[in-house]
Order: C-alpha cells, then sequence, then structure tokens
C-alpha cells in the first residue's frame, strides 16, 4: 500500500514531468535532461537555447496549470534501446542515460501525460488532474546546475517548484520560509554586528565582532562552570602538531582529505625553489580534532584503576578543510571551536559514564531554552560491508555498538540506528534538537572510540598490578560553538535570553545636554554590577533612539528623563513589553540579579 | 675614571685569561681562541685534542689559582700583523682574528701576565696577583660551543668560570641560582603536574595538563573580568589567515623568518609531486600576531569619531617558528597566548589611552603580588642609522616616539631609552618585573602603532565628516600566558596564593574506611560553593597524605578523624602553619568567600 510520503513523492515527481512539458510548449528547442522530486518539491534541469530568467517563472507556471487540464492518465510503455534512441536523437542527456540503464540491464520506459513523454522509471500521480491541485504547487526560483552535479560537465538551467499535498500545506511552508529567511544568522548576525566572514581573512573563518565575542564568551564560561560542577577537569593544547601524531591516531590515513594540507618547516625558500629536502625538516597539521593531545597528556605519567575515570573537556578549536561550496555561514566553516571532553575509563565504567553524558546533554539543550521531548538521536554504526572504512576488528565494534545501544534504550532516547555513519574509530550518538521553526539542528555527539586505545596503547595499572588498555568516550555538547551560536541566533531570531544578551540593558536619556550625567550615573552603577549596559548619547529624537534598541533587540531599555533625574529612580521598558516605572537602581539591580526580570 | 662595572668586567675578563693560561699548562697542545666576560663570570673557547670531562674543572681551577701566585701585571706589546701570525701560526683561530683586526685597520695587541700571552684588546685587572682574591671565582661547566656561534664552522669547548667581587658575593650567587633551580617553572610543572612538553607534539608547543589547565583559567577569568571593567570589549579570531592578509600587514616582509611556513591548499598530491600549481590555490599563514584580523573586523563597518576609543582585547593563540635553541620551558615557546588588545583611537584621545593601560599594568603586577616599586620600562626607539628594519616615515616615528617619552615621564615610570629596539611598525614601552630572587622577567609591552593604520587605512570620520586616520595602540599586559605562568611558578616556587591555587583544599580522611563518607559530604558542599577541592582517599597513612599534600603546596588540609565526624565540624591546617578548629564547615566557606583565610 502506498503511504502518504510515497503519494507526496510521486506527486511531485509527476510535477518535475509538468514542468518540463510546460517547458517544452514555451520554449520547444530545449533539451530536457532529469527531474526530481526534493524534500520541499521538484526540479528539472534543462539545456536551454535562451535561458528563461525568473520573471519568466509566471508564464511557465501558468502553461503548467493550462496543460494538466489535460493530464488524466499517465501511460507507460517498454522501448528497445534503439527505438529510445531514436526518440531521444537529438537530446545527448538522454542518450547517456539510455546507455546506463541498458548497462544495467534494466527495462527502459517511457511515460507519457498530456503531449509530454519521458524516459522514466515510473512512480507518479495516476490521474494528475483530479489529484492535484493548481494552487497546491508554485515555482520557485532559477539556479545553474552541472549536468549530474560534475563541474567538469554543461552548466544547465534548473527551475525549481515547491508542492505540498494541498493549498494551505504550501502556504505554511512558504511562510515558515519566511520567518526562517528573517532569521537567518548570516542576516542577524550582520545586523546584531555580532561577527563577519571576511575573504581577506579566509573563507569558513569567522571573525567575532565584540557583541558576539562577549555572547560567546557568556556560553563558555556557563559550560565551564558546569563541566567542573559535573565532574570534569579542562585541559589545554596547541592547534599543531607533528604529523607522525596524526599517522598514529589514524587521522592522516583515514581523514587527511579534509585536513588542510601539512606545514613543511626546515627548508629555507632557495631549498624549496630547487625542489630540495632540507636537513633537518618536520611537518607540522593543524589539528582536525583534539584527541590525540589529550592522549599525550594521559600517556605522561603512568596511570592507576583508581585514577579513572578521567573526564577531560577543551573548547579546542580545529581546522578542516571543506570545499568551498559546503561552506555556509557559522553552520559550515573550516575553522571551528568543539566543546570537546575525552572520558577514558575503565570497562565496568563505560555504561554509567554514557548515561552521565546524555543526562549532560539533556540538561545544555534545557538550558538553552530548547524542548528536550523533540531530540532525536542517531546510532551511527560500522556498515560490516565496508571494512575498508573502519578501524579496529568486529569484537570491538560488536561490543560497543551494543553498549551504545542498550544506554539509549535505557535512557529512553528516541533513537534510530544508521549503518555506514560511524566514525571511523567507532560507533556514535549523534542528537539533533528542534528549533523552534520546526527545524532539526545535528548537535550534541557522543562518541566511542576503542581505536585511539589500541593505536597510542592507552592503558592502566589495575587492581591486580596488570596493564589494561582504557577505553575512551568522545563527546561535544554544543558540537561546535560556531554552529551552536547559528542555531541560537536563528532559535531567537536574535532577541537572546537576557543572560545571554551581549548587551541587557540600553540607558536612553531623552535630551543629552540634560541627562546624560545621570544615565552615566545609572550606567557606571550598572557596569559595576556586571550587567552589560550601553548608552544611546546620540542627538537622535526618543522615538528614534527606542527604534534603533528595538532593532538591536536589547531586552530593557531605561528611558531617562526629568521626571527620572528628580526623583533618582527609573523608568524600565522590557522588549515583551513590561514596564517598571519609578524603581530605584539598586532595586532594579537586585531583580536582574536574582533573574526576577 | 673606572666604574665598579668596569672593574668587575675586567676582574673577569683577567680571569678568562687565567683559565686559558692554566689550561694550556696542563693541556700544552691546546688551541686558545677567544675568552671573553659574561654577565656572571667568563668563558673561554678552546679546540682541545682530548676534550676534559667536568671532573678535571676541579683540576684546572686548582692550577688557575696556583699560576695566579705569579700574575704580578700585564704587559702589554703592539705586534705587526707579520709578527703576529708568526706567534700564532699553528693556531688557524687567531689568524683569523688577526685578519680581521688588519681588515679593520686597527692595532694588534699581545697582552701578557704569568707566562701566558694572547691576542687582545685589553681591559684586565692590573694586578690580578692582588687585586683577584681566589675564592671570588670558581669553574662552572663545560658545553660545546661552535666557532664565532656558527653551526657550520668547529665545535669547540668552552669553559665557563663565575666571578664575583669577593668571596660572599660568589657564594650568594651560588645560593640564589640553586634557589632558581628549585624553582624552575619545569621542574616544578613536572611536580606539580602542570603542563609538559611533547616532543611527539612538537617543541615549544606546551600541553597543558588538569591542574595547569585551571590555573590558566582562573587568569583568564580574571584577565575577562577586569578588562570589561576598564572598558574594554572582546573579539575573536582564528589562528590563520590568508598570505595576502599578512603581506598587508607588513608581516610577511618584515617578520617571515620567524613565522611558520605557508599552508598551500588546492594542490592534490599528484599536482604536488610534480610541481605543478593547482588551478585554484591559496596561501594560509598561521598568525604570528592578531592585528591584522582586529583590523578586519574594524574595517566591516564605517566608523565615526564618535565611536572611538575602541578597545578590543582578545587572548590569542599565535605561533612563531623559534630555533629549536632558543627553545625553553614556558618562556621561550613557538605556540603562546598573548594577552592582546589593540586600541584605536583618534590622536587626540592617544595621551589618555597610553596612561590607562600603564595604570592597568600597574594593576595587574599588583594583582599577582609583585612589587610595582621595583618595575623597570624600556622605551624602545627606532635606530635613525638603520632605517631598512623599520616601516613608516620620520614624522611618524618623532610623534609616537615623543609621546611615548612624555607618557613614561608624566607616569614617573622608572625608564631607559633604547636605540634601535622598536617594533618594525613603531616604538614600544618594555616593563619588566622583578621576582622574589631579584630576577627580571620582561612581561608587559605597550606598542604604538601608526603603521598598520597607514598600511590598512584605518580611517574614520571626523566632527566635520571628513575622513582621517585612526592611531592603534597595540598592548599584552602579561605578555603571554605561557611566559607569566612560568614566571608566576618561579615567583611563587609552586606555592600560589589561594585564589590561583589549582587545588585550594585537601581533605584527608585519617582512616579511608571510617571517615571516607564524613570527607564526601564536606568534599560535596565545598565543591558546591565554587572551591576546588580533592579527596586523597589513597590507603596511606595521615602522615603520609599530610607530607604528599605539603609536596603538592595545597594552600589548605583539612584532617578528618573521630573526633571532626562526631561533632560534625572541621580541623583546618594552612600551608604556612595556621590552624583552625572545631569550625564548622559553612563558616570555612564563608571565610574562604570573604578571602579571609
Amino acid at each position: 500500500m502506498e503511504n502518504s510520503n510515497d503519494k507526496l513523492y510521486n506527486l511531485r515527481h509527476t510535477l518535475a514531468h509538468l514542468l518540463a512539458g510546460a517547458v517544452l510548449e514555451i520554449y520547444p528547442d530545449t533539451l530536457p535532461t532529469i527531474g526530481p522530486s526534493i524534500d520541499d518539491g521538484f526540479y528539472y534541469d534543462f539545456e536551454f537555447k535562451t535561458s528563461p530568467s525568473e520573471s519568466d517563472l509566471e508564464k511557465i507556471e501558468k502553461k503548467m496549470k493550462e496543460i494538466l487540464k489535460n493530464w488524466n492518465k499517465f501511460t507507460v510503455e517498454e522501448k528497445t534501446e534503439k527505438e529510445a534512441k531514436e526518440y531521444f536523437k537529438n537530446n545527448p542527456y538522454k542518450i547517456e542515460l539510455i546507455d546506463e540503464i541498458v548497462e544495467k540491464g534494466e527495462k527502459i520506459t517511457f511515460y507519457t501525460s498530456g503531449n509530454f513523454t519521458d524516459l522514466c522509471r515510473g512512480g507518479h500521480i495516476e490521474n494528475p488532474n483530479k489529484e492535484i491541485s493548481p494552487h497546491s504547487f508554485k515555482l520557485d526560483r532559477i539556479a545553474g546546475a552541472y549536468w549530474r552535479g560534475n563541474e567538469k560537465n554543461k552548466m544547465l538551467t534548473r527551475i525549481y517548484g515547491l508542492a505540498f499535498e494541498d493549498k494551505e500545506k504550501l502556504e505554511e511552508y512558504i511562510q515558515q520560509r519566511e520567518e526562517a529567511k528573517k532569521r537567518d544568522h548570516r542576516r542577524i548576525g550582520k545586523e546584531l554586528d555580532l561577527f563577519h566572514i571576511d575573504e581577506k581573512v579566509g573563507l569558513g573563518l569567522p571573525l567575532w565582532h565584540p557583541k558576539g565575542a562577549i555572547l560567546w564568551r557568556i556560553i563558555e564560561d556557563f559550560w565551564y562552570k558546569e563541566h567542573l560542577k559535573n565532574g570534569y577537569d579542562l585541559v589545554r593544547t596547541p592547534h599543531i602538531g607533528n604529523r607522525g601524531l596524526w599517522e598514529t591516531s589514524g587521522h592522516w590515513g583515514f581523514y587527511n582529505k579534509s585536513m588542510y594540507p601539512p606545514i613543511e618547516v626546515g627548508q629555507t625558500l632557495e631549498e624549496k625553489q630547487k625542489n630540495l629536502k632540507a636537513e633537518v625538516s618536520e611537518e607540522y597539521l593543524l589539528k582536525p580534532m583534539n584527541c590525540p593531545f589529550h592522549v599525550q597528556i594521559y600517556k605522561d605519567s603512568p596511570k592507576s584503576y583508581r585514577d579513572l575515570p578521567l573526564r577531560w573537556g577543551e573548547c579546542g578549536t580545529v581546522y578542516r578543510y571543506e570545499k568551498k561550496g559546503e561552506l555556509s555561514g557559522l553552520t559550515r566553516v573550516r575553522g571551528f571551536t568543539q566543546d570537546d571532553a575525552h572520558i577514558i575509563c575503565r570497562k565496568d565504567q563505560v555504561e554509567e559514564e554514557l548515561k552521565k553524558v546524555i543526562d549532560f546533554i539533556l540538561f545544555i539543550y534545557k538550558s538553552f531554552g530548547f524542548d528536550i521531548e523533540t531530540v532525536k538521536v542517531f546510532l551511527s554504526l560500522r556498515d560490516p560491508n565496508d571494512k575498508e572504512k573502519y578501524a579496529g576488528n568486529d569484537a570491538g565494534w560488536d561490543f560497543t555498538e551494543e553498549v551504545l545501544r542498550k544506554v539509549a534504550i535505557d535512557k529512553k532516547l528516541d533513537f534510530e540506528e544508521e549503518k555506514g555513519e560511524a566514525a571511523f574509530y567507532g560507533p556514535k550518538l549523534d542528537f539533533k534538537i528542534k528549533d523552534v521553526l520546526g527545524r532539526m539542528w545535528q548537535c550534541s555527539t557522543l562518541q566511542f572510540d576503542f581505536n585511539l586505545p589500541e593505536r597510542f596503547n592507552i592503558v592502566y595499572t589495575n587492581e591486580k598490578g596488570e596493564e589494561e588498555r582504557a577505553y575512551i568516550l568522545h563527546r561535544a555538547l554544543f558540537g561546535s560553538f560556531e554552529r551552536f551560536i547559528g542555531l541560537l541566533i536563528e532559535h531567537y531570531a536574535g532577541a537572546f535570553p537576557l543572560w545571554l544578551s551581549p548587551i541587557q540593558i540600553k540607558i536612553l536619556p531623552i535630551s543629552t545636554d540634560k541627562h546624560l550625567d545621570y544615565a552615566e550615573k545609572v550606567y557606571k552603577e550598572l557596569k559595576e554590577n556586571n550587567i552589560r549596559v550601553e548608552i544611546d548619547d546620540s542627538n537622535e529624537t526618543l522615538g528614534k533612539k527606542i527604534r534603533n534598541a528595538k532593532l538591536e533587540k536589547i531586552p530593557y531599555l531605561i528611558v531617562i528623563g526629568d521626571k527620572e533625574k528628580e526623583s533618582n529612580t527609573l523608568t524600565v521598558e522590557g522588549r515583551n513589553g513590561e514596564k517598571l516605572e519609578n524603581i530605584a537602581i539598586i532595586n532594579l539591580i537586585e531583580k536582574l540579579k536574582e533573574k526576577k526580570l
């Protein structure tokens, strides 16, 4: 039986056909290539003689709706290679697809509805005219796309459409997308002057402005305090390390495609030009992960069973060379700070430690205002058919996968298993949280590593005085600071809760001549009490000052005029409409400290 | 008139002759090379047929004292090149020196005392026998040294001696040096498990263990709080940046010898092997300084005169490729974290900002227990005869040097001027502080930069609506965290004051069977109050536990036995002998919070 997901898939796939049909009506000398269903609709890639522009989308959409009336059914015909190639003889893209179908020994099928016939595997709405509402879809945008995604191929024109079950769902989606655009952390990051990414510095390497850096520090401070409370210690390690270390860890072997190339020292410029090797030469790598450094700290002195578990946290900045096209604001960068920790423990401690981490993860989500009921967990396992991708033996994988599964069940996590998604060194639990718009964000990860202990021979002396191998858990709660802050910006649309707001209070003297002195007195007192405060001492009108402060999403405004100055009190207006009048500074400070505001 | 410094210099230089004389008596086929006076004595470099070992030093010292009896005076003779070369015909080192003297057109002089004659410019004690006490010097150690410090030359044998005005001063020095050895931060760093440097990671790249990392975090926390109080904002920048940025800043031109080589991305391994350039290729450099990143943040949006001064701080880790031989513990490293800030201001704000920084520097020294009366300042100026070394024009240098001088005078700093010691981008004030042993440590630096504003065109709009160039002050208060922590370790010999101690209190249950439960209760309460506390739950005797805690230099010990458990109180013993008996936990916490302990 067809389920509703399949139905939506078929609907979108049908609309891709309809789009191609409409395009060929208007632009008959166009070559259609492929047109799949996607997450929010469909697209179709064409080679146009002259590409349409976005302003043509209305015309094409209108044509789709017009011909939809004649699309009553789909007919399917099986074709021989010869017939198929004859039909598409002017379309090299379809010829290429036909060759591939033949090579795989599959059937060649043509699907026709209305006047449009396409090479297709099937999966359509049976009666488009009856089953598709003309209000349930909308052409969206035009983009360039390489044939089969390969930049060595020709650039085609891709037309995207949105499509949902009905008009309401389509409109809801469009509205949510508008909202998401307004909340885009890149946009708000600029509006609130939090950070920027600078071509002169390098793509994927954010620079944090004062308001972004203080936000970061507040979060980091919270992170450190909670970690110390939860029995973690801190460590601190450099950003580069000898290549040999990364060979031992396996990163160089399994992971070097994602790493920046080595820094070769010891060669003079002349030796370099002549391609000569220097006598003393070393290669350093930017760290893509913190683990091997933490391991070296562990190995600096012998450990006994009494020393374990060790929980070592570091907000360590790592560097990975992501492809330019994959970079995106704070969510996909080349340099990012993991809120990393390694738990080095005995086998008998593994389960309890895993559970503690899960509790900690959920506590963190709650602290930042997320609904932990919506947390979705993925248990990433190895793909037993692709052993080349993974280090370590079967017994190790079996044990660690089993423990993670047990812990996920015991902790009643809403989890799914995903084969082939494990790290090269072990299985993991990945946590996704839902933001205010219902979008899922990958955050925490809890990874089980039984390979590093083997590769680095990480041992302790057990109760019998024998050497025994330790286990390592890797975990990050935010995942990375950059990504998590990106998420927070979108979740709160920049209107951070008081404790996170870069500026908590803005003081607005009505007249800079008459009220600035009192404003400065208030500023000083608040600042001395560690409240993050600013004065707007511009010559703007009060109305303009209030509008500016609202754009900056400041939680509280203090308006200072004659009345306040004379009575030595304050008028405080909250971002959400609260108003406090005639309050003394000391009382305001008290309320802020007790978080009663 | 000869001053006492010259006299000590001459004494030490004379002893270098005496050492060479003694060596030639015992090892006649040795080639003497050069032997200068140094800070704590003298040395002489020899080419031995067979090098003596340290155990031979006693014998050589004895010979020095023996022949000193016959060293009643120095006679000087001027020689022709021919005569000099004839005398030293078997000594290629002296021949090389003679050639240089001739080339410079200087006189060749031989100095003789006792049976020993040396090529020398003079500068001796007139009557060694009378003026040098045989108890005022001591041979110290043997080391290898390349002829003229160049590693392409032959390795010679250097014998070091200590020498002072008299026996008392020599002994005092030796004792102080012993004390310094005990306080060596590398030694204490290991004993207290604060950090280690790992060959596998890389030389000069310290790894901070839990107790070191918490010490760092405490200091960093203090630093951030004080900076926010003092009107600074924070920024945060990556550790790598495009090479072009460093070309604009001038670092690549003036400073590249101290930088790690570029990371070249975009080249595949194959392209690299074939020495082909990739189509898209970028070069990134590890940052040796934070400045250009802060500049890019400034330039991200236009600034007005009302926005200035901006004070932007970052504890940013920078990387500089120091030579292996120059690396030393935490005081000379390859990766270090500057407690950096840039103050971007108008010309009319420069003086006040400089003065504020000076006050801040002195406040920081006081906070860490240094005597600010002993602070010594060096005003580093350009060398006007070596303009190649410096960026910028004379007018800029004149103005900035003059302002720094004025501020140093106004602030009544104890300062000296040093020509040729400026940074390439401007003059600076360097601050040195004295530790408990009287040694001076370079810490803070306050640098005036008028070049970056030019190179990056750093401007603001002035009151008239015109573009005007801003000024930049660079400053670091600690200098670097690594170096400053090294200094703190030596200053306190590892016995940090309470607020800095990685572990503030250690709980020692007399019996782990009977007293561990109460110990854990106390531990929990202290920990919840953010006190850094540990339990010694080993099975050692109380005596051993106390000795261990004292080795760890823990400020306070809590001994828990039957009495404490029954009365629900504590006995607290301070590192310095204080003792508190029958104190309730809550009262102890209060005392700690009020810093009344």
